[in-house]
């Protein structure tokens, strides 16, 4: 059995158990029974996950990788591509918003060069680097397979290095000029959503370019002859990765079937990050049942490509910047569900009367 | 002029010249412009608010005003009146939802009695008590003016008060058996929405006990004279909160206008908490600037009500249990919006190009 096979086939349903007696203490607790919504949901999800009612998630972290695209050639984009290794290296000072928001909910960036198209040395710096870039998906294949397998499989081994590390929380993140692109050739292709609806600004293009940018997703489509699969197939799902997906996206892919084969928790980001969570979820349906949506992103297809893996977003916030920000931000409302958990008070304990 | 009209009168516009400012360091961060959403309008906010692009709101509390209802007598909640005191002393020994999210948070919880229909002792118990409960608004007016007025002058003091403690950040919350249905009096008598859009299901009950909630409803505002006002008017505000409102209800009307007064930023809760915003946004039209919602209540009128008062929710959790257990987990957010002004890196001392 080949690696990636191997990591699919260790993805195991969560533990039911462990989510019946999360619900049965939240029933428990002094409030309505349902009344906490979501933080409830996370509760039993979590508890799903680990197997454990209440359990300790203090150590986490968000990866953001780091990847170019050739597409960018196609002028896709607002910013230049080497603002790629420069924001690298933003991530790398701790000056990037991921950083801050990072440090707010005690969490560790994990910076991963899966592809940038530049020579970077840094001690902190994560190299994993398949090639520099990919290949200009509007003229031919972004990746090879064996690119795009290397690129999950190294996803997936970081995260069983980080949970021998302790970790047992996760998100993703990512940065990459063109990556917007990318993932928005991901959803056309696994959802047959027109590029009309499924392209979005980005980091703010004019109407003009936006445009030129749906043609350029429909270019890619056609070319690389996608559009016709069995848009359920594991197999399909590789083939469009690998065709229209990016380095960062793959190993994103790679972070989140990791996570669930180490029945860890993993909060998916904005439009890029649900983009590899979509691809996770053909690969390995079960996978899905591991993910937490975070926020819904202004990038205007990211409503429809969470509802292609059915997650539902707890943020509204507006955001559009990827690195993994609205996913971190979600890091505290997560402490705040175990912590509802473990030091509520009970309707017996507290003596208060039931509906 | 009377102790209200003086608070009403000291409400000032918001700074436009640190909104500026704030605007003008959001956009030398390392990040497309505008692509922190609300992070970006909070930090703008709360410099227009404070007068200063990074001030210190680490002293923050969240207010929770309890009163019962005599409409109660109608049978239109799922729960017993007795469990307003009950929850009351959860409050106080730290038991409770709030109490568990404002640790998380780093919140002080106030807990005040502005008119629960009990004797109630604890050395934390703040006691703003003006009656104990108010009168059955589907019979009479629930509230004398004298006595809705005492209620706002009440949360406004204690404002005052913990500002001169050093609190510079506040969130509304609530607790009291039969209040969405004050609630959705109060939506439907100040905006013109039909009763059935505007009551909701409260700590929930079923259908029948819903249809007779609304007639509920429909009956007090009959029964009060009210639907018939210049709905923008301060004056029919006034008459509405004194007619179909809640002591708790009042009291956080001045608890925002309070804030207001003293320049400092006030999250809103959920339904109950908006209802008393928009009351307090016709009171004082330029204290919906100091205002910042929280999260979408499943609670189904309000959509309406934020939409009524201005606002925007930034939390899509589906909850449904007041306290302030929404406002409170937004303190976080809040947070992490004075850190990205602190703490990000600009495109010049990171190296990074722009767009």
């Amino acid at each position: 059995m080949s690696k990636l096979a191997t990591i699919l086939n260790r993805i195991e349903p969560i533990h039911e158990e462990a989510v019946n007696q999360a619900n049965n203490h939240l029933n428990q607790l002094t409030k309505p029974q349902g009344s906490l919504g979501k933080l409830e949901d996370i509760a039993r999800q979590v508890a799903g996950i680990t197997g454990e009612i209440m359990p300790d998630l203090d150590k986490k972290a968000v990866i953001v990788m780091a990847g170019d695209h050739g597409v960018c050639e196609e002028g896709i984009s607002a910013f230049p591509a080497e603002v790629t290794p420069q924001m690298v290296f933003n991530f790398l000072s701790g000056g990037a918003a991921v950083n801050v928001l990072a440090r707010h909910a005690g969490a560790d960036v994990i910076c991963v060069d899966m592809g940038v198209n530049a020579d970077l040395e840094h001690p902190e710096l994560v190299s994993r680097k398949v090639r520099k870039g990919t290949r200009n998906m509007a003229r031919e294949s972004a990746m090879t397979k064996e690119e795009a397998v290397q690129a999950i499989q190294a996803g997936a081994e970081l995260v069983d290095e980080l949970v021998e590390k302790g970790y047992r929380l996760f998100a993703t993140g990512e940065m990459g000029i063109g990556n917007t692109t990318a993932s928005a050739a991901i959803l056309c292709a696994l959802t047959g959503l027109d590029a009309s609806i499924a392209v979005g600004r980005g980091t703010g293009i004019d109407d003009a370019k936006w445009l030129h940018k749906q043609a350029v997703v429909n270019k890619a489509l056609a070319i690389n002859g996608l559009g016709q699969g069995d848009v359920a197939s594991a197999d399909y799902a590789l083939d469009v990765l690998t065709k229209v997906g990016g380095l960062e996206i793959a190993g994103l892919v790679g972070v989140i079937l990791g996570a669930a084969k180490n029945r860890c928790p993993v909060v998916v980001d904005g439009f890029i990050s649900s983009a590899a969570a979509l691809v996770a979820s053909r690969l390995a349906p079960l996978s899905a049942s591991y993910m937490l949506a975070s926020h819904l992103s202004q990038e205007q297809g990211h409503t429809k490509m969470l509802e292609a893996v059915g997650l539902s977003a707890m943020l509204q916030m507006d955001m559009r910047l990827g690195e993994g920000t609205g996913a971190v931000l979600v890091f505290n409302v997560i402490d705040a569900a175990g912590k509802i958990m473990k030091e509520m008070a009970t309707f017996d304990s507290a003596g208060v009367s039931r509906g």
